[in-house]
């Protein structure tokens, strides 16, 4: 496994082994990997010649107020981790060589980027599609891998993917989850002892949703009330959003038809944590 | 020559040629193709081994009260000019093909369209832009062609291919002028005999604005304000922006120091022109 810096030399090495009739599979991350991350590099693996990951924390994509300066890294375990899973090449570019004085180009999908996430971040769905375009011109990838714990930046991603004409397979994989349920998140790591079992209520409410959507319930705002009562049963949550939107647009809905994505964003103390669920999808947890 | 009205199957063409490692020249046009465009082709057939040339008139660089829907368009003459050109293929897709319902990503460079025609033209750039990018994916080229007349056009693409870290190199070849110094553009065939004539002094201002310089004038104002002379002589010439700015940052200039941007956008009636110099540049007419 090789640790690359340069665009250039990052460049160089893709479309060879492109010119070579190898395929490319691409883990975009921003580091500090965890199971989540690894499920995303086996399928890489799995269904590629070669497999690159990037790390790199961008900071387009964070807001002023938000933890960009904090954000957890460790590229010694990193590689570790990396070289254990068959990783070929660790993209690893400095922000200097991401955003060289003077940049200014930016790609945003303006439709799937008002509600959720993009509602409470604004701007931050331009950082991660400004980040992606770039990072797919530079690995030039037949596949890119993406967790569906950022559901909305899936869909974001994809809409993207087909809009600009891109030559890319998009995966999405299931959320990864600790034996509590807690989704798997880089940010985990930031909680104290009692936030990290506080924690277990996001998913908790989310099975709520499942188990009474399976039993016949349709309407959001029921589903959503049953959540919002577990969740507040603990006094370091507090939600930031809790939503029922179709799976497609991410728009609100009332009355559930087929498939509901539940969403959910609360800050636990200090630490912003999402989860999602797809009701009406027997694959997901 | 083949036309191809189809994406998936332009990629197909681009992607067969790229692998068996042949060259892929682009010369993008909103069609109606003049002695301007057809100096890009001859470029463009010289310094590769096969040329797409595309015809779109793209609707999101025209703004609300813009000519789009009256763009002239004769596809017919068009097909003549590239077979003799030596052209491979014309890539002509419909407005549904290139901008699908719900289509919604675009790509901006936010410095560099803030003066002379992105001012004039709100959103202008970023419709060029999202469209170019596009172009690129599906046609996948090695180098592009784009004329002079739209400099900032030129600066801007440059700009997004730079950020975006795309494989493309950008060739700019200088403006083709009538007899009388008239850029060539297809928004002359618009002109009345009177308006055609008038349109001249687009040209005899911008001479004037080399003489000057080259008799040691630095001063920006003393310069506008001779062209301004000349422009306003005739009657049906209303300038919509005179400016001089630095050729890299377009940024206006008190005085000139090496180089220097003249550039000119003016209505003939109700038809719109632009055209520019560069002052310090030997090569430029």
């Amino acid at each position: 496994m090789k640790v690359i810096r340069d665009i250039g030399k990052m460049k160089i090495y893709s479309r060879i082994k492109k010119k070579d009739g190898k395929t490319v599979g691409f883990v975009p991350t921003m580091g500090c990997l965890h199971e989540g991350h690894i499920s995303l590099i086996k399928n890489a693996r799995k269904q590629n010649d070669v497999v690159v990951l990037s790390i790199f924390v961008n900071p387009a994509q964070f807001g002023k107020n938000e933890d960009f300066s904090k954000y957890p890294g460790d590229l010694e375990k990193d590689e570790e981790i990396a070289k254990t899973e068959g990783v070929d090449i660790i993209f690893y570019p400095s922000e200097k060589e991401i955003y060289p004085k003077e940049y200014s180009t930016f790609v945003n999908v303006e439709a799937l980027t008002g509600n959720l996430c993009g509602k409470s971040r604004p701007g931050h769905f331009k950082g991660v599609t400004t980040i992606v375009c770039k990072l797919f011109h530079v690995i030039n990838p037949d596949m890119v891998y993406f967790g569906q714990k950022d559901f909305q930046q899936a869909v974001v991603i994809k809409k993207m993917i087909v809009d600009l004409n891109m030559d890319i397979i998009l995966k999405v994989l299931p959320i990864v989850r600790e034996a509590d349920g807690l989704a798997m998140s880089s940010r985990n790591s930031y909680l104290s002892k009692k936030e990290r079992n506080d924690a277990a209520v996001l998913h908790k409410s989310l099975r709520r949703a499942r188990d009474l959507f399976s039993e016949g319930e349709k309407d959001a705002n029921s589903i959503r009330s049953s959540m919002k009562d577990i969740i507040n049963s603990k006094e370091s949550v507090s939600i930031d959003y809790l939503k029922i939107v179709d799976p497609i647009w991410l728009r609100d809905i009332k009355t559930i038809q087929n498939k509901a994505l539940v969403c959910i964003a609360a800050n636990i103390g200090k630490i912003r944590l999402i989860d999602n669920t797809v009701l009406g999808d027997h694959e997901n947890q």
